[in-house]
């Protein structure tokens, strides 16, 4: 089942069920408040889809989880994840427009598949991770690379406002062990590979986050990029695909 | 004016201010809703006192921002401030336990003024930094110290659940400028050091914030802790006092 989050003119958010070009519109957010309807349908083209969710506690980043993304960075594949955060206020939903700051050298993507927590989850092992997700999604882990280099730490560099963008929609029932990750800057191919080639795999991921940290619904966690990450600028439209999980563009402009 | 965040028996969490050794009971959360009162006042010992504010966003950590503290750690002070962020879930309030999680190595305290932002603040000019700031509180950014060597970035070694005890209350008065910061374990000094020796300022700690990311109301911005980061174990007793705050103490348990 495909959830989107959406905004019809003058109204707060509500969620939906997509089917086909329509949105069947729910009574309340599912992650709570499970798939009872309004009866209400609308056509998507008449709506503006957000951001499927907006975390209330994190997001949650992997590194270099890839092995060939690794090799390109010029950094040995992890023995452990590396784990880093993003701020919530870093996210924007599809066509919302990814905001360069006005810092020196290059602002690059990183088309990434996204976990959706779906409940509170502490010390989860591996082979209870789904129950404990409640979907999928795609994100761009957009990262300022010439100052994540020069600050040494990751953090300023992944969390300027509007630097992960989500969506369109959350797949709940996502088969994710070969799903294909595709990312495009003005339809220039940059990355092209399938989630058979992480390193460590979901169920790992997510019983080793939340060893660390109570996980909490709407928590997302991004599971990595592949090799291919490269530089955008402002005017250029980004573009994220996976298999199942629809495309994410966003437009990019300059801050204000 | 101090304001605490508690509970009474079977109730909801309220805010009040502190009055001597009584609480006046304020209508709402004041960062909200002003310092209207409800007429009641109640005995701070009848109730429990909790982290005065749980950030619906971020807490913000400053790294290396005492010039011995950069020294002990054996590191340049950086030119810019070196920030990094810490999930809502390692808050927890006065009285509570840190609970130690199953890692190798040992886990530092570091006492830290905390800055309660107050209003929605993007790109802050130095000298309007006080325009966004609610108030001040006292923080122990705990630290996994060999997690957090040996990961390289140090996510992971600051997020572990229960890892930034604030409180007891927040002061909206505080002239930060030069107040000492104090920390001990069971009793013993291990860090006695003045706000005078920050390297980066308050003001322009919160106009370097805020170029990265909008700062919700509830934000927190800890500030850097000075020389003196020491370790403590599970029967322990952490406290960290600062003038004008008072003093934050929590007791050490490993994690159930």
């Amino acid at each position: 089942m495909k959830i989107a989050r959406f905004a019809s003119p003058d109204e707060d958010p509500r969620f939906g069920v997509v089917d086909g070009d329509d949105l069947v519109v729910l009574a309340g957010d599912p992650m709570y408040a499970g798939y009872e309807t309004t009866g209400e349908r609308v056509p998507m083209s008449g709506v503006k889809i957000l951001a499927p969710v907006i975390p209330r506690s994190k997001v949650v980043g992997i590194g270099l989880n890839y092995y060939d993304h690794a090799d390109e960075m010029g950094q040995e594949a992890p023995e452990f994840p590396v784990v880093f955060l993003k701020p919530n206020t870093t996210v924007i939903g599809p066509g919302d427009a990814i905001q360069l700051p006005p810092v020196e050298g290059q602002v690059d993507l990183e088309g990434e598949l996204a976990i959706v927590i779906g409940s509170i989850a502490k010390k989860v092992r591996p082979e209870d991770y789904a129950d404990v997700v409640f979907g999928y999604t795609i994100a761009n882990d957009v990262t300022a690379r010439t100052v994540q280099q020069s600050d040494g730490q990751w953090t300023r560099a992944k969390s300027y406002d509007t630097f992960c963008p989500i969506g369109p929609y959350i797949e709940t029932e996502l088969d994710w062990t070969d799903v294909t990750i595709q990312s495009r800057v003005d339809g220039e191919l940059l990355q092209r590979e399938t989630t058979q080639h992480m390193i460590h795999k979901i169920p790992d991921l997510v019983a080793y986050v939340s060893q660390i940290f109570t996980l909490l619904p709407g928590d997302i966690i991004l599971t990595g990029t592949p090799a291919g990450v490269g530089p955008f600028t402002a005017g250029q439209t980004v573009e994220i695909s996976i298999d199942g999980l629809g495309s994410l563009i966003n437009p990019v402009r300059n801050r204000d």
